[in-house]
């Protein structure tokens, strides 16, 4: 799996001598003064345009973050050397990318398919930049979905016995199809927490949240007997602990007492389908970066 | 304290023989067949004309809830004679109230404004029918703002060792100004679990809510550590257990990475104080009923 | 195409001398007394348990209106038998149908394809209560998204001169197909004002709508000129005059001033979806009753 | 009264040789390379150390725009000499303040509280970096909130034959009391045209907003009589025609068909002062850039 923040990634749009390429940079590293002149100035001396850029300093963490959008005739290799002073000076983690790329995407289901339904269909006619390079199911459910939107479905199930095999299949696939983001849309698998590490910020999932939070079993139903007037949403990126991660955007919908608990289901998935979308959008366009347990999102 | 959701409050708008009185009627009772039809055939043999009505049958808990207003000239003996027999077969629990009627009701704060300034605004320019008949407050913050509006303070100071005698006062209070719901906004102290349950159904709190839920001191530290996305207010009834009675109403405000910790609590009190406010309107136009540990809300 | 507000509605589900039938029934009159007692009482008699029930006096309009959901082993016919006295008395407008009976309906689309894909996703696996019996296309262009999910596509192109010829097809397919309800999803035609007129109450329509509204050409991007910070859809029946029909539903979503102009136009395309989406579920639920230009819709 | 967006604002907060101040500078200029890079590097110079800083380059009006903060133990005179060339340069509108300086702010009210009351409490409790130096009320009925908040209120009643003399006297009270910025807070009086021209940029009004938007007298009851589902509000600086100035927010409550025409205003009162609340802060942290007839908020 290529890596979101090293600065190998391979660059699928290559810059042209003649018209310039519109690159997206994004970095952190520990707060100080000059950063923003330093990288601003490396631009301008490659005649670099920027059209959009976004800078916060956390007082709390002490870390400088950055995204910046920039119009450029030099190439990644002169650009990565021009910028190579810099990173090394600041300490930076970063990233270069062109943008609108498509990131190569993994999406792995079960059975439940208004997620993938809905990543499949942004991908294709709300230009949402990622590309869905594969469909992974423990079921076969959503196989008729993947073959509608021209998706190679594979199915990898999942018992006890066979977790660890299925596990080392979806390494196989994510390194077999140069794979940079996988999105749990509606998995109800737990990634082992070697794969969590390995894949550390390059996983998104969704999961149904609610006030106040339900654990165990059948969550709709307990947040039914509870009477909650609001179902929400929360997507985020997976560490080992499946729901604990950063998280990169929430929602909610209203509802009362008279929805069912199969009510509450439905209006659950809309929400669920919209969270993840905006998550996935902003990831793949280099939005979200990582502070400690936090993100920080560029919209 | 007056009870509202039992046959003996004492009616605070005489009905004229001339012109109808509004009357709200509640109850719930176990469903079954002929309910409707019993208390619509009763009040229309009392000229009533029925303005605003609304059922719902609980498949889970098989109860069956009814809140409905009806213009009538009879009186509330003649009303409460005529549906003695129907209150007895259908083994309901009811109320009887004048539409309109502004509730008697304490207020119970502590330093923090926004809930107690809201409640009284709307009292008085907004029409919310309540009469805040005291505000209690165990430090002496607020006291000028009770005062602007014309309202009672006291004074009611809780520490480890004087935590049995300011309930002692409450509870005087409450029995002196005939009060019928008490409102904490914002009291920040727990009160005994015998004084929860002796005015179980007539006290509502308000509290913060995340996804996920932080336990603990300084919530609004860890959300902010956590990078929420919503910040939310949840506002019950109280029972024993401070944060757990059943939920009124929820909202959520929206936040970002930008936001320090003191911008999500100005944020957090702006939810407050608006799902407070819903909360009791709600309670004092008789629109809320309890079903075990829910509520049924008739907007 | 059946009537949805007229009593010779067919009845899809029969019921069966031993399970109880579960039935909708909704009604509008002029307000007064008994109402809701003369209802009641005739849906006791055929001992008919009340799921639920709301009503709503209309002082302004001076309308009463009733849905109610009752579980009774009577057939159409006992109740209708049953019925009869009351709507003649009350001068009733009423319609009963069978709870989660799929209305027949009929999708007009156009190019895009938002609307026409979560509409098919939800009738597949949400279960709102509606049958998609055909797709209309003035283009070709959703043919494929029709056939995933097996419902005949009638190509039916028009053009200034053919548009009467247009109208004339779509009478025909409505007539053949026993259409009850017509989803205008993003059509982007006008109907004549004799075909809103033939199929009043019975057509849906979804638009985008701003604060403020922009008249004229290319909305989105006058909507990102003003640089607005919400963007709304509106969902309604269609009366002659395109967007000015009775609002059913209404949703926004926020956007900020770094959205392009195609940003706008894919949050667009999820508000409107989403707002169509309720507003077609509580259509074939029977929970939206027409009040002169308004609706009542008991959710 | 001061110009928020001209170099000539006097400053308020003076830096002290040891302790470094906050400074906040807001730019706007024709987009091009070395913008962020130039400002940067001249801020680096002066020991600043950028805790916050957003740009946005609008491809459509050829436009920069570009808010920093940045601690810095230099003074006004060192910084404004040491950004001059750069201003000159780039042909720059801008402007520097201390973060939290409390903009001057004078509020126009009438006879409807619920504005006033939420931006004074915002002051006094929230820190909102807003300082009321004064309420000019065309009626007397909010002079206690006023003097409850110990703020002066001037009575400058207007009628067809005074409007002219009222002008006068609203010009005379923004040059005596220093003022930076006026907030109409349901003032319900036009200013003229050659008053908006004057304060261009320094007035925010609020207004509710329906969908659809309806002209002409009582707008509520028109809403109300088309059944919308949303209603909303909409805070923008004043230009010459009242509602047509640049938007800064907008938000909406949902609404159903049993609220009564008040409690439509009521529930527009609520979200007229939380969009109200948020236009003022973000104005007065200097979050918000003029762009044509668009507003840039780097919130």
């Amino acid at each position: 799996m290529s890596s979101t923040n090293l600065p190998n990634v391979p660059a699928s749009g290559a810059p042209d001598a003649s018209t310039p390429t519109h690159w997206v940079l994004t970095l952190s590293c520990p707060d100080g003064p000059g950063i923003v002149h330093a990288v601003a100035g490396t631009l301008a001396e490659h005649g670099g345009n920027i059209t959009e850029s976004q800078q916060f300093g956390d007082p709390l963490s002490g870390l400088f973050f950055m995204r910046v959008q920039v119009e450029s005739t030099a190439s990644r290799d002169e650009l990565e050397t021009a910028l190579a002073p810099v990173i090394e000076a600041f300490d930076m983690t970063w990233n270069l990318d062109v943008v609108g790329r498509r990131v190569r995407t993994l999406v792995m289901v079960s059975k439940a398919a208004h997620c993938l339904v809905d990543l499949l269909y942004r991908e294709r006619s709300q230009g949402m930049p990622i590309e869905v390079v594969g469909v992974v199911g423990n079921h076969r459910d959503l196989e008729d979905i993947a073959a509608f939107y021209g998706k190679p479905f594979h199915h990898v199930p999942v018992t006890r016995d066979t977790k660890a095999a299925a596990e080392d299949r979806l390494r196989e696939l994510v390194a077999e199809l140069d794979v940079e983001l996988v999105v749990l849309a509606r998995y109800m698998q737990i990634l082992s927490d070697d794969l969590c590490r390995d894949l550390s910020g390059q996983v998104i999932n969704i999961h149904h949240s609610f006030l106040p939070s339900f654990k165990g079993a059948r969550p709709y139903a307990q947040a039914h007997d509870r009477g909650v007037k609001l179902i929400g949403a929360t997507s985020h990126y997976v560490t080992g602990d499946l729901d604990e991660g950063p998280i990169i955007e929430q929602d909610v919908e209203r509802v009362d007492h008279s929805r069912a608990v199969e009510d509450l289901v439905a209006l659950g998935e809309d929400v669920e389908r919209r969270t993840l979308a905006r998550a996935v959008r902003w990831h793949a366009e280099h939005r979200v970066l990582l502070d400690g347990h936090r993100t920080i999102v560029f919209r």
